[in-house]
């Protein structure tokens, strides 16, 4: 097949890339793909140890998708028998081991999302138990003898671990030998991974090396900040936007973005040409555009990416519509009381609106209570309702409950 | 079977035991046995990374022996896949891989050695390959889960070559974990190794409690010392003793024995009871009998278990014969050298008695060199020898070369 030239991919894969290991092969590797015309073999392996995937996941997935859009094929390896170990990368703590069964569970809702962002032609799907169910033991001990203690306790993760005496268990060391091992099985070119792969996708090199293969390289995507602008995109921390939410609250979270990352959102979350972005950026700070407007450029374009244009711009309108209070947003939570009559704070803490009466008194006395669209002024006030009803309760500027009866 | 009662087969079987873990079990699996009609299952395992056995060996054997005697079942693992990886046990560095090929070999000539000192009934005989070959990945990783690094790494063998920056290779962290799970799969009641094994027998019964197994009890034998009495027997120190040897070698060797250990080898190494022992090293001490007396016995009774008792007593004679200059010993090196004229000091370095003609001339001057049964006095004597014939060269006390012509 015929590619773009080198330095036209090279300007469209380099974009927001953090490093690559080592920095000079992968022009080489185009080159030789651009004069051979056959494609690169770029991997990307995903343990799906939680199905959910949020917009972390998707910096490594866009850029396999540039990848695929240049002609290259993308081999995604589903880590079946790997996530039965858990990577220990950056972990403080053994991962809880999971049945083949959750995992395969796992990896067919995980692919779903997947599909969101890689397009499903150029792409091969691997499960790892296709090589590792059959490799033999003698095999294993091989691979191991390519790795010693000392490589793996200079890891920062286990060294600390190490050092603090939280166990590690031995399969854990079993991890990088299994990642580079896959690298191996499908003749990988390119690996791709968070920076926090760069152990495990240089032992891929090096077991490559030990079998007689030409080396893949490691192409590195940063860390996605959450929604905070502080930390990690993490479910758990609840800064993050699921793949899976609806259109108006993956356009609303991306609307209330914190000031400070929506640059870099632009460059890992969008194609938008990265001189734009810039000049967005610098009409901000000169008091030329509000802020707003980049977000709501930054939220239209990407929710555009997973529902189109259509239903981006009616999130939009929905966004505009909560905050006067005319609509209510998907992600309200539904709740069921028996039909009755109920003091208001009694009310909030059934629907589990707050944890206490006294939290909730606190909340209602300065003003951040609406029930059916009315401000709640009296904490003592007595609500009086009928089986079939449906309440909207709203507690601050967005968390709704849809209260049944 | 009818078994003998637990209290006599404890006192055989503790003769020469340094240790016992757990020290209750072992009388409580004898009495179960006894009672059940059914043998305990006694497993040793041998990696065959060198066919040579000696003395330092058979102190396990001969426990093994003891079992047999009693009526139980000796399960010899024959370590084809762990010898792959060589035993990191107290060593300071990895061991050189052999090949499958060079372990099957090695294993021959290991069992020939065994059967001097086993029975060849109840025994069983395992290739861990048998299991090991089969052993699906998923398993591996299970088991490797069993284990932490710091329990690796508070070994002192691995302790010290952490420190020392000697690489510890991932593989060699798999051999305890594969010894362990030896025992899982041929159910042993007992393992017997030299106390350098505690570390991995305590891993054995580990796996089985994870398996769901009555554990395997420890049973350890102590490393038994040289013929100089200062160090662990080795070929490489060359103070051992080889099954293979010839009756008049295994004799003499035994007969020059370091006086400090003589009753430390009647206790490991014979049957003798210990009152006897007990006794004769007090006439020693007392002066009442010569030290010679007692190695002459030991000698005897040892070289009996190997080649019969005349052969012993052959072998006795011969040692006299030996010292008073009438014979020579069956490890005379043999050599050849063209007939011809040779300065004597040419011909000592030629056969190489020495490394120089210096070193040999000194030898020479102090009256340590004998060429054909007559003390060579003069360092410029010429020696003329024919073709066919045969002359024997003496060195020192016991070093003698046949030199055919």
């Amino acid at each position: 097949m015929q590619f773009r030239p080198v330095k036209e991919q090279l300007e469209i894969l380099m974009r927001g890339v953090t490093d690559i290991v080592p920095q000079d092969e992968l022009e080489k590797k185009l080159q030789k793909s651009y004069e051979t015309g056959k494609p690169l073999r770029i991997k990307m392996g995903v343990d799906p140890t939680a199905p959910d995937v949020h917009f972390g996941h998707t910096v490594v997935m866009r850029k396999l998708r540039q990848f695929q859009d240049l002609g290259h094929t993308v081999v995604l390896i589903v880590g079946d028998y790997t996530a039965q170990i858990g990577d220990p990368s950056g972990r403080n703590k053994a991962r809880p081991r999971l049945t083949h069964e959750q995992v395969l569970e796992n990896a067919k809702e995980y692919q779903e999302q997947f599909f969101k962002v890689v397009r499903r032609d150029q792409v091969e799907i691997h499960y790892n138990g296709e090589w590792f169910s059959k490799l033999p033991f003698s095999k294993v001990t091989e691979l191991m003898g390519q790795f010693t203690v000392a490589q793996m306790l200079e890891r920062e993760d286990f060294h600390n671990r190490y050092t603090a005496n939280t166990p590690i268990s031995l399969h854990e060391f079993m991890y990088p030998m299994m990642q580079g091992y896959d690298s191996v099985a499908i003749q990988s070119d390119v690996e791709l991974g968070g920076t926090d792969q760069k152990f495990n996708v240089l032992r891929g090199r090096d077991l490559q090396i030990f079998e007689g293969m030409e080396p893949q390289i490691g192409l590195f995507m940063p860390i996605l900040l959450g929604t905070d602008g502080k930390v990690k995109m993490s479910k758990s921390i609840g800064n993050y936007v699921g793949l899976n939410e609806p259109a108006d609250v993956m356009y609303h979270k991306i609307y209330s973005l914190s000031d400070n990352i929506v640059e870099n959102w632009y460059e890992l979350l969008t194609n938008i040409p990265l001189d734009e972005v810039k000049q967005m950026m610098a009409d901000i700070a000169a008091g030329k555009m509000n802020p707003n407007d980049a977000k709501h450029r930054l939220a239209i374009d990407i929710v555009t990416q997973y529902y189109g244009a259509e239903a981006a711009e009616a999130a939009a309108a929905k966004e505009r519509e909560i905050h006067s209070g005319n609509a209510i947003p998907s992600d309200a939570l539904e709740c069921s009381v028996d039909a009755g009559s109920y003091g208001a704070l009694d009310l909030l803490v059934n629907i589990k609106a707050f944890a206490s009466k006294g939290e909730a008194r606190r909340m209602v006395q300065n003003g951040g209570v609406k029930i059916g669209g009315e401000k709640l002024a009296d904490p003592q006030a007595q609500i009086e309702i009928k089986g079939g009803d449906q309440l909207v309760v709203q507690v601050g500027k967005r968390k709704f409950f849809k209260v049944n009866f």
